[in-house]
C-alpha cells in the first residue's frame, strides 16, 4: 500500500501571511527580523560556521529531522528574506509560494532534460514553457529555446551560436578546429551591457578586448551613431551586437529595431539580453517598451527576476531552432542514430549540459496558476512603487534622484553638500555598509557612467520586486537611508572637527 | 502574528512506503506502474502535450491548487519514476527525501552565491559542503571548490582553468585577448572519457580536434604508454589531462598518480573527472579506488548520481584555491573595493555564473542526516545488486556479460547465436525499446570499444543506484530482458521465415 507522505517538513518554508496580496515564500519565520541578519559580514559568517561545526564529512549521520533543523534554523537566523519590504538591492525577488511547491516536485521527479528516458513529461513541459515564452516575446513557429542555469550562462550560449555562425561563414569550423583562422572576432555591446559578456568572450576563447563596448546616451540607451561608426571599421569580424532590454540598474531599453538592421547590415548576429526586462511583456502597460524584440536573432530571459521564479530559471530564445546546431551530439549512451529514429530524443542538442534540472516545471505552473494577468498586477505593483520611492526621493532635499523610473530600480544618492567627489562617493558605500550591518535594509549600489562633464559617482539603488510592499514601507525604508546619512555626516564632522 | 504553512503540497512528492530501506522520493504515485509511462515517446508526447494544451502564456490564472494539480499529475502519468526497482539505466539515481525538502528551502530562500548580501548563510553552507568534500578526497585545506549546474558544467571549468594556465606559462594572456598566440593546445583524456571534454574544447575556442583520445586497456583504463607518448609529441602545447575516476559504463577508474606523474612532466593540468566515482570515497569497502585522487589539479564530482541528490550538485574541487583566478572579475553593483575591504564579498569569483542556487543546502542536510556510513551503506546495497546481477547474467545462457563490474554498472547483452553481428547490434537496442514502451522496465544502452579483434559492439546496460531494489527484483528485471530478447527473435524468426 503506497504511503503518500507530505515533505518531511519541520520545519518547512514560511508562507507569507494570509493578509498579503500575494502567497511568497521564505525561510525566515521572524518577521519582526530585517531582510538581513543584524552583524558585520564576518560577524554573521563566523556564526553560521560555529553552528554548521567542523568542515567535515560526519562519520555517521544524525537522522533526517535534526539535520533539517540544523540548516533551516541556519537559514531562518543567517538567511536572507527577500519577502521582507525592506529587501530591494538586486534583481532577486522573492518567490512565489507555487513555484517552490513546483520546484520540490521537480526535485522529487530527478527528472532530466537530455534524453527521453531520463523524464518524458518534463520534456513536454519544457517544450510548452519555450514555446508559450517565444510567444509572448512576438516570436513565430520556427522559435525554440532551452533552460539555463542563469542569465550570464543564456548569454554566453548565444555568443557562443553567434561565434560559430560568424566563424562558418568565413569559412572556419570553430567546433572542430578551433578558432585559429578567424580574423579578429568582435562582440559589441553597450556601456551598460551586463559583464557576462565580456566573461563569455573570455570564456569562448575570444577575450575580453573582444567586446567592443559601446557609449549611451542620456537616456542609458546604445548610442546607434557610435555603434555604426564601430561596425564599420575594416579588419574584424563582426560575431554579434548584444542589445540589452533593462539594463540591470536603470532598467533602459537599448533601441532594438534600429540596432538590428545595423546587425544585419553588417552580418552580425543580434542579440537581446533581456534577462531583466522581458518580464515587461506580463504587464500591459510596460509591453510596448518590448515590442521590438522579435528583431533579435536570441533572447535572454531570467524568469528569476521578473518572475518571481526560485533561481535559475533563465532562458534562450533562438528565432530560428536551426541555430543550435553548435551544441548537436550524437552519443552512444544516451542517443545513438537508431534510438532516434524511434522517438527516443532528447534535449541533450540545446545545451552544454547533459544532466539538466527540469526548471520548466515551476515556470509551467507559474504561468498556469497566475497567467500573463496576474504576473502582469505584481509588475505593475512594483514599477508602481519605484514611481513612489522616486517621487519621496525627489521631495527630500537629504537625497538626490538620480536617473528616472523605467522599469523597477529607483537610482539615487544621499545629498552630499559641502562635501567633495570623493566623499560623497564614499558617503554613499558607508551608508549601504551600514544598513546592512543593521540587518533593517538591504539596498543595493552601483557606479553612475560620466556624463556632461559630471565624472562617474557612485549611486544608491532601490531594486524593487516586492509586490506586497507598500509605499509607506519605502517611506519607512528610506527614512532609514537619510538618518543613517545624517548619522555618518555627523560622526565624519565630529571627526573632522 | 506569523502563519506557518506547510508547503502548499497538495499534491506533494511522493514519499517511498515506510517499509523501504531509505526514504525515497518520487512524483510517481502509482506504485503498480513501471519506471516509464506505458506507450511510444510519440504516443507518450503527444499525451502530455494534450493536457498542456496549446503552448500559450494563459491570460488569467487557474489558481495555484488547480496549477499544481494538473502538473502533479502530468508527471505522475507520464513522468519518470526513479524510485521504481526497474530504473536502471542512467548515472540518474532516484533522489532522498530529505534532500528534497531541503531543496525546497533552497527553493524558498532563493539566495544566490554571487555577493554576501544575496543570502549570508548560504555562502557558509556551501563552503563547508566544498571544504567537507575536498577533505573526503583527501585534499589539504588549501583545496577549494565551487557548486556548479552539471558534471559537463564542472569539466568546463576545469578545462578553462587549465587553458589559461596553460597560455600564462607561454605567454598568453587568454582572458585579455584571446587564444591568439596559443600554440596548438591539446587535451588529453581516455577514449572512455564523458564527451563533455570534446564539448569543452570545442566551446572554449580549442574545438574539438584539441582532444585527443588515449587507447583504454583491457579494463577500461587509459593505457600510460600512449598517452606518454602522444605528450612527448612535439609542436603542441599541453593543455590538460583529462583522467576519469568512473566511467560512465564501466565505472573504471584510470591510473591517476601515473597519469598525474606524467601530466607534471609535460607541464600539464591534471583534471579528474570523478562525477560517477568519487562517492566510492563514502563506503569502506569501495574507497581505496579513489585513494590517489589526491594527485589531481582539479576533481569533478556528481552527488547527483552517487549521493542521491537531485540535480545539479556537482562540484569543482582545485586542489588549489588560487587557481580560480581565471574567473575573478570586480562588479560595480555586486562587489566594488570598499565593500570587498569590509568584508561583503562572495563567490562571484569562482564561476561563470553570477545568480547561481544554493544546491549546497541539500548536500549539506544529506550529510548531516547520513553520514559518511549511511552513505556508504547506501552504494554498497547498490554495488551488491551490480555484482548479483552480474552473477545472474553469467547464470543464464540467453544473457552475456561484456564487463566486470567495477562500481554499480552491468554491461551484457541478449546472447545472439546464430546472428550476425549487426543483427546482434539491431536486437540489443530493439529489447531495449520494447521494455521502455512497456514502461515496465527502464534499462540503458552503450557501445563496447573493439577490442583485441572484436569490432566495436552495442550493449544494454543497468546502472543499479536504488539501494531499496532487490536482488529478486534485478531477477524479475532480468527475466523481462530474456523474455523481450525470445520474442524479438522469434518473431524476426517468423518474419525472415
Amino acid at each position: 500500500m503506497p504511503q503518500f507522505a507530505r515533505l518531511t517538513a519541520l520545519p518547512s518554508p514560511v508562507r507569507s501571511p494570509s493578509d498579503s496580496p500575494w502567497p511568497l515564500a521564505s525561510t525566515v519565520s521572524d518577521r519582526a527580523r530585517g531582510p538581513l541578519p543584524h552583524g558585520s559580514p564576518g560577524e554573521v559568517l563566523l556564526r553560521a560556521q560555529q553552528v554548521l561545526g567542523e568542515a567535515r564529512v560526519p562519520a555517521t549521520g544524525v537522522g533526517e529531522s535534526a539535520a533539517l533543523d540544523l540548516i533551516a534554523g541556519l537559514l531562518a537566523e543567517s538567511g536572507i528574506d527577500l519577502s521582507h519590504p525592506h529587501a530591494a538591492a538586486h534583481l532577486q525577488p522573492p518567490v512565489l509560494q507555487v513555484a517552490v511547491d513546483a520546484d520540490a516536485l521537480a526535485s522529487a521527479s530527478n527528472a532530466s532534460m537530455d534524453t527521453y528516458d531520463s523524464g518524458p513529461a518534463t520534456l513536454a513541459i519544457e517544450q510548452w514553457v519555450v514555446k508559450a515564452l517565444a510567444g509572448l516575446g512576438g516570436f513565430g513557429p520556427e522559435a525554440d529555446g532551452v533552460l539555463t542555469p542563469g542569465g550570464s550562462i543564456s548569454n554566453l550560449l548565444a555568443v557562443l551560436i553567434a561565434r560559430d555562425s560568424a566563424a562558418a561563414a568565413a569559412g572556419v569550423d570553430v567546433r572542430r578546429n578551433g578558432l585559429q583562422g578567424l580574423d579578429q572576432p568582435v562582440v559589441f555591446c553597450s556601456e551598460l551591457a551586463h559583464f557576462s559578456v565580456q566573461r563569455a568572450c573570455a570564456a569562448l576563447g575570444l577575450g575580453e578586448q573582444a567586446a567592443i563596448t559601446i557609449a549611451s546616451d542620456e537616456d542609458f540607451r546604445m548610442r546607434t551613431d557610435v555603434l555604426e561608426d564601430e561596425l564599420a571599421k575594416p579588419g574584424r569580424t563582426p560575431v554579434a551586437v548584444v542589445a540589452t532590454a533593462g539594463t540591470t540598474d536603470y532598467g533602459s531599453i537599448d533601441p532594438i529595431a534600429e540596432i538590428a538592421a545595423l546587425a544585419r547590415q553588417y552580418g552580425a548576429w543580434m542579440h537581446v539580453d533581456a534577462a531583466y526586462g522581458f518580464g515587461a511583456l506580463f504587464s500591459d502597460q510596460l509591453a510596448p517598451l518590448l515590442a521590438e524584440l522579435p528583431h533579435a536573432d536570441s533572447v535572454t530571459l531570467d524568469l528569476h527576476k521578473i518572475g518571481w521564479q526560485p533561481a535559475a530559471t533563465s532562458v534562450l530564445l533562438v528565432a530560428d531552432r536551426n541555430r543550435f546546431a553548435s551544441f548537436g551530439r550524437s552519443v552512444d549512451y544516451l542517443n545513438p542514430a537508431d534510438d532516434i529514429d524511434s522517438g527516443l530524443d532528447g534535449l541533450l542538442g540545446r545545451s552544454l549540459q547533459t544532466t539538466r534540472r527540469p526548471d520548466a516545471v515551476k515556470v509551467a505552473t507559474t504561468l498556469r496558476a497566475y497567467g500573463r494577468a496576474g504576473l502582469g498586477k505584481m509588475l505593475d505593483t512594483c514599477h508602481e512603487l519605484a514611481h513612489a520611492a522616486a517621487a519621496r526621493v525627489v521631495a527630500d532635499s537629504n537625497l538626490e534622484l538620480l536617473a528616472p523610473v523605467t522599469l523597477t530600480t529607483v537610482l539615487f544618492r544621499v545629498a552630499g553638500q559641502g562635501l567633495e567627489a570623493a566623499e560623497v562617493d564614499g558617503l554613499q558605500g558607508e551608508v549601504r555598509r551600514r544598513l546592512l550591518t543593521s540587518g533593517r535594509v538591504l539596498i543595493g549600489r552601483t557606479k553612475l557612467p560620466a556624463r556632461g562633464g559630471r565624472p562617474a559617482a557612485v549611486a544608491l539603488k532601490l531594486t524593487l520586486l516586492n509586490p506586497n510592499a507598500t509605499a509607506s514601507d519605502i517611506e519607512d525604508l528610506l527614512d532609514q537611508v537619510v538618518a543613517t546619512g545624517l548619522d555618518v555626516r555627523a560622526e565624519s564632522g565630529e571627526g573632522a572637527a
